[in-house]
């Protein structure tokens, strides 16, 4: 087999569906975000504004947070050094557990290199460990939670997103001594919906489940201290496992769990995608303590953020540029077509100084193509105005529908 | 079922048999590294001097890198914003790529999060993606390959551990017409032997296939550039991808794959562990590319690595203490039972500030339990002294063998 020819064969299929990624090539500015300076193909570079960043609160920039990474390499060096086990356990991260685990109300916390290593891992072990396990996932799960259950080769059950209903009578169907785990995400990324978390606990409870909730884009922004939708609602203690990413709305890098001592140290020890992995720098793990710990205290960000998605939706309202209704900070104006969507943020990027990528097939449905828009409370309100003109103008270009004022 | 009661009789065999994992908490010293901060439960503090880390030449501390670390952090932030193609490319992560392209003399290269997800993700997707793949595994690869060959759902075959000879006759048994992968290590972590890279590279080519040799152990030691074993003996160009980390020699964090632009892109486009991932903060890339490219021109570090290797080896000789030969940097000592061997390690982290982790199971099999050292570079020949004259003590108070001088 002539291994590359095969190679170039399956992305040009994605070239002539539209949907090749093709990386914009950035580099964000400290105390200017979202100004980033764009680097082209031919190596010129030109200024943008960048509207797609899940730095939701612009935290990468925090002074304490610079401080703190500063002041880590510093004391403690480049690298963890080694596994968790093998050395690399650093104070930082011992540190950062404890920080996570009183951010959710838990007993305690478990680090791992990535939000998509947690999901995988964390679902995974528990998927191959607890025998007989079902596992109800709902359907439009990310695709690390998709791939942690298919490799525990645990039984799965789809349930219809955010279908409580739906769960319940999969779950009555089943065998009621089977041990069961009801997996979920309290704000989905692409649509911007939020679960009914409470009715979801409702039903898993009443099947004596366990539940993992992924609040990858909720830790931080929602909640009166940043611990995501079930702080903001009152149901954290009754989840079984929260997990969160350290990498969007914190600003760092990383991911994590948090759960009762049991489960943490059931996963720590037989989860294969955390004992052979390299522990995150102490650098990292201490600039992600410095996020959580400011975000705790201070409403300053959420409120900013929240102000400016307000901003932008009234906006594109004015305009008549259709965009999805939700009660998140997601912002997604449907296009509905790969190239097309493409073409839109090809545009934007080159003529307007505005960086948004195109989201197309397989991270959204064919025919749901899209630009999603995440305000961050940085953007001015010249930067909302610029964005919401340079879209009209190309609305217009390409004839595309307006929505009715 | 009462998860936490299952979670915890789990456990409990696990602290049985010797093999529950206590992670020692460290806090390493830039600038004086192998010494480290050990943080006892108690909240008590002592110095010891770390044996078993695999940031094997000290680069964690190299100023170079902390100053490219440092620079990043107050020109771009603490994270990289995003997933690799939605805002999260970031200038340093371009030029930390073009830098392994060039370190591996191939066309492209690509970052992952860990060398752990570099595996997964990129044998998984070569195995899931190519149809009808045969993957041809060495015994004794790395959990990461092992896992990523499981995900892919390919055919798997399993060649007795650096042995040509039936990879030749498994590879003869298949059908011809197949397309076929060979996936094996250059340095086996946990014996320190090496693969005969040459005669499997001659086996994979009759028959036409791939191959992806795993260097993690190697990349930034051996070579004349720090390329690895592969650079060393001359055949980088005929291996179709070489895989390495950004976490062990080079001191930093994370993974990475090099190969054509073709088999590069393949695995940009189609691997889920790569798309839907945040990527590494600018920092991690601009420390990382400081030390591979201080690691390509320093031959410092490389030789002063062999010669504590040497000095070790040594040293251990001429009291009797049994350990592995083997052709690499990993000194192997051996004890062959899990409790002693937790035993061992406790006392001499607790009473002789030596820090060296018990390697038990499920890392290596029952009854090969050791003492795993990596000398570094920045060890002195007090520390081998003290090292060795603890390592007697010991073996005397357990009664375990020696080796005849």
């Amino acid at each position: 087999m002539d291994f590359n020819t095969y190679f170039q064969e399956q992305l040009d299929t994605l070239h002539k569906a539209g949907n090749y990624r093709v990386f914009a090539e950035l580099e964000r500015h400290a105390g200017g975000f979202p100004k980033a300076t764009r680097h082209r193909s031919d190596g010129s570079v030109h200024d943008v504004t960048v509207w797609c960043s899940n730095d939701y609160l612009g935290m990468g920039q925090n002074p304490k947070v610079i401080e703190a990474m500063h002041g880590a390499i510093d004391q403690c060096g480049a690298g963890a050094g080694g596994t968790r086990n093998i050395s690399g356990t650093n104070h930082a991260h011992v540190m950062l557990e404890r920080e996570l685990a009183d951010l959710h109300g838990k007993e305690s916390a478990l680090i791992f290199s990535s939000g998509y290593v947690s999901n995988w891992a964390a679902l995974g072990t528990l998927g191959a460990k607890i025998p007989g396990l079902i596992i109800y996932s709902d359907a439009l799960n990310h695709a690390s939670m998709i791939e942690g259950i298919r490799h525990s080769r645990a039984e799965k059950r789809l349930f219809k997103h955010n279908d409580p209903r739906h769960l319940a009578e999969m779950m009555a169907a089943d065998d009621p001594a089977a041990p069961k785990l009801v997996a979920f995400e309290s704000v989905y990324s692409m649509d911007g919906d939020m679960a009914p978390i409470e009715e979801i606990l409702d039903v898993a409870e009443r099947f004596g489940a366990m539940t993992y909730l992924d609040e990858v884009h909720a830790v931080g922004m929602y909640g009166p201290r940043g611990g995501g939708v079930a702080e903001r609602d009152g149901l954290m203690d009754r989840v079984t496992i929260i997990e969160g990413t350290l990498g969007k709305a914190f600003g760092v890098m990383g991911g994590y769990i948090t759960g009762s001592t049991a489960v943490c140290d059931f996963i720590r020890s037989f989860s294969s995608g955390f004992i052979f992995t390299t522990a995150i720098p102490p650098a990292i793990a201490k600039g992600a303590t410095a996020s959580i710990r400011h975000l705790k205290a201070s409403q300053t960000e959420r409120a900013g953020h929240k102000a400016n998605v307000a901003r932008l939706r009234a906006a594109l309202d004015a305009k008549g540029i259709p965009h999805m209704q939700n009660p998140s900070h997601i912002v997604p104006v449907m296009v509905g077509d790969a190239k097309k969507c493409k073409w839109i943020s090809d545009i934007l990027l080159d003529n307007y100084g505005v960086y948004v990528q195109p989201i197309n097939y397989p991270t959204v449905p064919v025919g749901t193509e899209r630009l999603r828009f995440t305000p961050t409370p940085m953007h001015s309100e010249d930067d909302i105005r610029h964005l919401v003109e340079s879209l009209c103008d190309l609305w217009s270009q390409c004839a595309l529908s307006r929505a009715v004022a």
